[in-house]
């Protein structure tokens, strides 16, 4: 990995993580090697997209005779941080967060639940998928016994800014926040926002592409 | 509206739900005019992306004296197709389907959550924010009754296929996915998939640029 990667398109990192789930469905159908034309058609993006993407990175390789696709699955992995363990815990056990703590595909991209936080005597206490639902109060004090790589926030917009907050001070690198509202930090940690209501958005504009 | 708009690239496309979300937090605060520089920092993007981008779209005018915040806002609207309603129904109703329907962002973008569908009896008659989920069966019946824009799909994965296939048969025009799952169609409908874990992996990127 180098310095360079800093100057990666925001767009091409958005790629990144479609290109890893569909060398993991490749590799799944025990597929060694595929050519970037092949590629692209299944992806939908051109070839000439795809080896500028890859060339970002350093380009993997064997053009012409193809990618190998165990190899470019382990690179993009390790591009985005796949190939260790990333402990998470969700803040939040509504519909959404219990939602996510059942999510197989989290752990299969080594997304580990290790924890499930909310502040509803509803809730607490409640094992879900092998979790016990811990009190939010408990945050710090689990947090500085355990480690937490990843919080995912899907609590009430009130309470993001002062939950991030927390999380950022007790060392937390990364959120995912699926309030709809704009978290600021110090810069010490990660944000990224999911917005559930811009698929519904996309769809719409495919849809007017249709009558047209 | 010209035919002209197939062309926009899709990274273009995916932008304009975060312009959209953008310009209503501004139309909330009273804010009238907004110049694209100023645009251009609060979205993290540089103004010349953003004139580039509305220049897809004829450009929305207005450089240097800056943007006509609900006209931009009405013009990207009409764009995505969000000035009219989309009548949308949920098909599986989890705890994913649950945290969907009760989704505020939908109903303030225009996505007016019309039924419920599930096939447990466990759920079937329960009435979620307003709405009571029917039984699966009765899917044909109702769209054959009730205009039906969009469908919400989170099913478990063998069952998407057949339900997407029921959907575009009784002519629904729009799927959203959130099952791990390739959706073929005709072509006469759309289909957006929402891969969930995707959010994670670029959040993991983020992190490890952090660290370096």
């Amino acid at each position: 990995m180098n310095g360079n990667e800093r100057q990666v398109p925001a767009v091409v990192i958005k790629r990144l993580p479609r290109y890893y789930r569909y060398l993991s469905d490749l590799l799944k159908a025990d597929i060694k090697r595929i050519s970037s034309g092949a590629l692209s058609r299944k992806m939908n993006v051109t070839a000439s997209q795809i080896r500028q993407d890859f060339n970002y990175f350093g380009g993997f390789g064997q053009q012409g005779y193809g990618y190998n696709v165990e190899h470019l699955y382990r690179a993009i992995g390790d591009i985005l941080g796949l190939n260790s363990r990333n402990n998470t815990v969700i803040i939040g056990v509504g519909n959404l967060g219990m939602a996510l703590a059942n999510h197989g595909a989290f752990e299969k991209r080594g997304f580990k639940i290790t924890a499930l936080f909310d502040n509803s005597e509803k809730v607490i206490g409640r094992v879900i998928n092998g979790n016990t639902v811990r009190a939010v109060d408990e945050l710090e004090d689990y947090i500085s016994k355990n480690r937490v790589d990843i919080a995912i926030l899907t609590v009430p917009k009130a309470s993001t800014q002062e939950l991030a907050d927390r999380l950022v001070r007790s060392g937390v690198k990364g959120i995912l926040n699926f309030s709809y509202t704009e978290l600021k930090t110090d810069g010490s940690a990660a944000i990224e926002n999911v917005h559930l209501s811009d698929s519904l958005m996309t769809l719409s504009y495919k849809i007017k592409q249709l009558g047209e």
